[in-house]
């Protein structure tokens, strides 16, 4: 006989209510200065400036979640509890576009030209979140190349420090945050992710999104979740 | 200026009606044996048998697709073609329990003993397809352990035999098919996902995973496009 | 004007003298049960049992450094101390000679059969250490395919129990121990090789081991230093 | 009874006079562009440069094989064949002295600053290689930061242009070679090391790296080998 089981698989729209800022049950969750991190992907111009060659697609979830304020307060939360906050940026070099295997997307984001450092400043990073970013203890890691973090040194940099909890949020939901939510996994982090301090190209991809994290992640957090977490 | 720009954010429905068999355009697609394959994804009994542990969750879905007969008609094609046919399993030991980093479903899948090699048979391979599974040919890896082949064999035994381009199938669709996709991307497969030859647990996920496919895949095939695309 | 640098590039001979069970400086070196655990590759037949098909190449080396003992004694302090003892075998499958890719010795290995889990027991666990490696707490990790764990689960089952410190020993010290620990660190863990427990097929690859492990671990140790800081 | 069998393992001095330019037999080493790719490891100041902080260790080595030289006759051969020459330096970052698992020899080159791209310019390219590492067509990857490109985009460079081989070569020959050959090996690449186009900390330390790369790697060349057989 098989036991009960209350399943993440069909309880997924429960899951959100459900979960406790802490995964485990009932006591609050504790993040410990030096063994738990805050990343953030892509916090760059083309996703979150007006201008941004990527900003028309994700505006409605960014303003509907207000993203660029919560993340600037889980910046502010991290700086404030001495967490170590590294930044991950996916930028495209000139000779990216080469790629012969390039998927969909990505290939549709090398064409265009988007996330590279270059006059227009679509690979920059955000203004306002730049005072936590060129902070000197700010980790800016060098930039992925495809949607994850396996081919730069955001895990190295993580575990050379002994870090092994993330608390994760950033662009796009369902790419890069959802990609670095399972390599960090794989790799036997803890990763928590903010559901509001993302933003997804539509609703569709947004809901995808939280689909995922709900199944996979640690635990999934509100920014104000996080934020208290951050603060004990 | 931007230049004008369909994007595969917005185009998600459109695109699953609009990406050909090929990604690129209007040439059909072509598979290579030797360096193709077919890679499928934890085909075993607590998925796809009537007493398996999380059958119940995922049998609307793998009736509505009709999973079990085109992941057959794939792996028949795959054999037909010539094509190095790779399975990875999911499968939990003894101690694999003692994990204290569990994320939020792979806890609850450790903790109701599902996809064991044990006598009630979970973790083995659906009778359906060890015809296939079994033959000498066949590749099966070492079991992941979480979602994706981080930590097993899968890509070295595809790179070591010159393959760099593989065809996506099995369960579940948001969860190992998504994390092998992500995985072989960031490695430099081109990956090409089989929509209605995975199983998800729920519409809900189900949509997830296509919405992910179809921005991060070389391109999705139905199964007829697959199989054509094998007898080549 | 450059500091004063004694370097460990020009004090290897000196370095093994020098360096003290601790990596750091005078305190003796402290390993702690849970963030610890000792990892023993291919403890197998055919390195270590007398019709093993590579044993005549390494049993000078062997019975030089009493590596069999060693290894036990290392087994048997971890298993006493509470300690994570991990084994990480190399097995060849019977497709695996397929690899097309295949290196100089990895070529030899596949061509001679060696380490193949058939009747001759080349890849079978060498007697003496079954009674530490069959202990149900042991974790046997999936077979390598080259020489690092980079193609199975050892990372992910040490990460996910919160281990960040391996004490490293086993065959074939230039090779697989060496892979080992290169791969090890560079996922940020601490490791600490065991110069007396492994074993080396001749003098000169001996030398080239001990050249890479005192400049590239976190320290190199004897198995009487590594047994008394496994007893804390 | 076992077959005979010359083992690499004992025939590590007669292997080196013994290997062919090809890895397999009598036939001439065939490389093709497109398909294989020169990489160099950390052409950088503090390792060529006569002010640089490790020059005073390596410069034996550099001169008695004439590395420099060598380097630049592949560099050129490899511009000449229309291969793709990526270059994989090894750069210390301001916050990376934090690392508080770095291993003994990675420790010393943090604390005495080498590798920085700061104004003593120990990190800078080699003045006299950066007409090819200028050249738009060389890919420049992100730096690693212990020995191997485990952190980097190197593979993905690689893998995403339909890369399966390598000629590799540069600093230093049992640190970075090592661990560049033994991971691009892991991920199942052909990689041929050209022993004359390393530089090592003394003479242990070299017969060290050749010891490895003769059982590892899929063979070992002369500069003038690999030069004809990038010239075909």
């Amino acid at each position: 006989m098989k036991k009960p089981f209350v399943s993440l698989f069909l309880a997924v729209p429960l899951l959100f209510s459900a979960v406790p800022a802490s995964a485990g049950g009932g006591a609050a969750l504790h993040f410990e200065p030096g063994r738990s991190a805050l990343v953030v992907t892509d916090p760059q111009n083309d996703f979150l400036r007006e201008d941004g060659k990527l900003y028309g697609l994700l505006k409605d979830n960014l303003a509907r979640l207000d993203t660029v304020a919560n993340l600037e307060r889980l910046m502010q939360a991290a700086k404030a509890g001495g967490y170590l906050f590294a930044v991950d940026p996916l930028v495209y070099g000139a000779l990216d576009g080469q790629w012969t295997q390039a998927g969909a997307l990505q290939r549709q984001l090398l064409d265009m030209g988007a996330l590279r450092r270059d006059a227009a400043g679509g690979g920059d990073f955000y203004a306002r979140f730049k005072p936590y970013i060129d902070d000197p203890a700010t980790v800016v890691v060098a930039p992925h190349k495809l949607y994850g973090p396996e081919s730069n040194d955001l895990i190295y940099q993580l575990r050379s420090r002994g870090i092994d909890t993330v608390v994760l949020a950033g662009l796009v939901a369902n790419l890069c945050v959802d990609s670095h939510l399972r390599a960090l996994m794989e790799n036997g982090f803890r990763v928590y992710v903010v559901k509001d301090a993302v933003g997804a190209p539509g609703e569709a991809a947004y809901q995808a999104a939280l689909v995922n994290f709900g199944m996979i992640a640690n635990g999934v957090l509100s920014t104000a979740e996080a934020v208290a977490a951050l603060r004990r």
